[in-house]
């Protein structure tokens, strides 16, 4: 990771345009100097086709869910059945099949340009809940995953205590409980202190949801966040059956027990905040809590994509993430936000590309701890996200319009380069991993049951 | 194009299972024979790996729009504005540009897994709507792009006459008009004299739209469908706005109007079929008119998808068009049929892979006048489509569930081999044309403004 130059064929730069021939020097993990306008690509400087963006952050990942995609999406089943089948193999997992399955989910993202990932992260405890000698092997096992893979990651670590309010744990959700908040915040603040002084990894933490965390727990996490300054994370008003439940018993929608329980904020992220009230959006956006949408998820499981521009005119900057991992392709989930709004509104054009790319980039990544991240500017992560402008879906394209092509005309399948945090992680669209879709198959094989 | 063998890993058969171990004998354009269960692949037959499937059909396609893309999906434009730009680009046509347009874009849909096309033409004439020399040099044109890039093409002439509802064809409209129906059959008549015996080439009638083809004008191209047993196929409540202007005039919806007109039947496509009332769902499934969806069009334009299983229970057998193409991707399409349905009813699993599957191969190809294509039996056409199971979307992947994987996971990228009535048009995911996206960055060069 020495002084290495990079020239970009097209750049996408701050504050959302593609120019031409940029020249890029890095210098270890960062930018060093980003210079636009020169024409002719340097003898010695790595010549990068397409439209070059920044590293995308994927806001919100279930990584072990990767086995499950082709097996679920098919029939009838509702979201208790998918979700029976999805703890079926939470429960096959350990420390190391799930090392092997989330390296393999990671590469998958470093393949579609992705250079940071906000890991939802559960699957804590072995069986029957009972701690591994080192409570946090699973936690270790996700970072060594991603630091494999060439991402960084964001490993938020959720509080999650019961089945459902006043419901306890049962079966294979025992893995995921470490009883109270306060045993919760002892193991994540072990995890927290070992990665304090390493950049690429941050420890967050995150509530799970108002069914699986009770409101007078919640504090003990948000106080984590705050003594860490570390990104909090909260699944918010997914499902119908979440928002009456909660009303049902705490008179009050899921936003508002979290706001009245300090969980709303600035380095807070809501994950689908589908279904909600005006007084929702209001607390949301009026908190500038992060909203992460996951719409491909959503729209596999049946679900409707949150309204994502009221949320934003509100105040809640827009995150994207691939969740259930159905699809891995950021590009999709983005276009997939303004197409969702199309459908519902029956207008076009709520979101530019500039802005979904924004959301894709430099806000995902400042969401996940890196404000530093998402941009071509001097000091920031030396990520650069190469999409091809050549292949059979985004041939045709003009420099002009060229993030356009790239937001609603390609997908992952065209991101051909990658480097993440001055690494060369994906090159001429494979990765220095080697061959990802038998590093997949092998993992996904040894979860069978 | 002898005598050939390919082994299949996996074999999508009729009527809808991933079998294991299928050898397959081609003679000239079809298939000799179809044995299953043989475990090793013999020394002297092609290896296909995946999944292969037969043959997909895109029954809906404007060839020249594929010109559009990256161009008019981003930004607020209405559809009006979104048409005006297309006939802009419409106005610039010739027959040479046009060819090398539409070769293109063939091209990219034979590497899509697409062995046939309707391409729903209507840019027939020259300037100011004089005629070519040849008045059909635009339909040869497309037959020749077609045969170049290895497809069948069922050409559906539109009939194109008026603006609106009594209102006149203007400007560039003028390329598209005969001046009635009976110098359109004229026309199409003897374009479809001159392909007559030939096989892979169709030649269907198309009553554009209500708004763009007077009722006592449609016998005429009924007339033209009965006595050439032609596919005729028709765009229909596309937009509110069209439906209330046909019953503002007419007293009757678009489907009425059509079912008093003969124009239904089970030689007919009703392209879109969006805005249905529950008499229009019983005239078309009554008849046994197919509907042809095209989801990732009418997201794009925000416009919603017809309701496809009403239909389908009521007697239409469903079609996919990527129509605009703002995507070449029928497994895109297909899986859309069933998540849009997710989306608006909130139930998953209304239709399954193999019904999808289906609709995107055998139905498509019966629809466009090949009841002998989309099956792999003996006497079909040779066509078979090999689809990776081992790519970065595709890897996990289960035997049994092979179908599931291919039509929620896989994207046209995962296709990598295209044997297309017995020619071999794609090898290792490349066309026998060499590189498709020159081929369309240099036809859509031509045609800028």
């Amino acid at each position: 990771m020495s002084d290495i130059s990079y020239w970009c064929e097209l750049a996408w730069l701050h504050p959302g345009t593609a120019v031409e021939g940029v020249l890029v020097r890095v210098e270890g993990t960062r930018f060093a100097e980003v210079v636009p306008g020169v024409a002719t690509p340097p003898h010695d400087a790595v010549r990068l086709a397409g439209l070059t963006v920044p590293g995308m952050a994927n806001a919100h990942s279930h990584a072990f869910h990767r086995a499950l995609r082709g097996q679920v999406e098919a029939g009838a089943d509702t979201f208790r059945a998918w979700r029976r089948r999805m703890y079926d193999l939470a429960a096959r997992l350990d420390p190391d099949s799930y090392l092997a399955l989330a390296r393999a989910t990671y590469a998958e993202m470093a393949l579609a340009g992705i250079t940071g990932v906000g890991e939802f992260h559960y699957v804590h405890h072995g069986e029957g809940g009972k701690p591994y000698d080192d409570p946090n092997i699973m936690g270790h096992a996700l970072i060594e995953a991603a630091r494999n893979a060439g991402l960084r990651i964001t490993l938020l670590d959720a509080c999650y205590l019961t089945d459902g309010i006043g419901a306890p744990l049962t079966d294979t959700q025992l893995r995921f409980g470490d009883g109270d908040a306060h045993r919760w915040a002892e193991r994540v603040d072990d995890l927290a202190s070992e990665y304090a002084q390493v950049e690429d990894v941050v420890i967050g933490g995150a509530v799970h949801s108002v069914r699986a965390c009770p409101p007078e727990q919640m504090p003990v996490v948000v106080d984590f966040g705050h003594r860490r300054a570390a990104p909090l994370h909260v699944q918010v008003s997914e499902r119908r059956r979440e928002n009456e439940n909660c009303v049902k018993i705490y008179c009050a929608t899921p936003a508002q027990v979290l706001y009245e329980h300090g969980v709303l904020g600035p380095r807070t992220t809501a994950v689908h905040a589908t279904y909600l009230s005006d007084v929702d959006v209001a607390l949301l956006g009026g908190s500038a809590t992060y909203v992460c949408m996951c719409p491909t998820t959503e729209r596999d499981l049946a679900d409707s994509v949150g309204p994502a521009r009221t949320l934003y005119e509100a105040g809640s900057p827009i995150t994207l993430g691939s969740d259930s991992h159905a699809v891995i392709d950021l590009l999709e989930e983005a276009r997939m936000v303004e197409l969702s709004e199309r459908g519902s509104s029956g207008q076009r054009g709520t979101w530019t590309a500039a802005d979904l790319l924004l959301a894709a980039t430099t806000v995902g990544q400042a969401s996940l701890g890196h404000p530093d991240a998402g941009f071509i500017v001097p000091g920031a992560w030396a990520d650069l996200v190469s999409v091809r402008l050549d292949s059979v879906r985004t041939a045709g394209s003009r420099s002009a319009s060229a993030g356009d092509s790239v937001v609603f005309g390609a997908s992952a399948a065209d991101v051909h380069s990658v480097v993440a945090g001055g690494r060369r992680v994906v090159v001429e669209g494979g990765h220095l991993l080697g061959d990802v879709g038998t590093m997949l198959d092998h993992a996904i094989a040894a979860l069978r049951d």
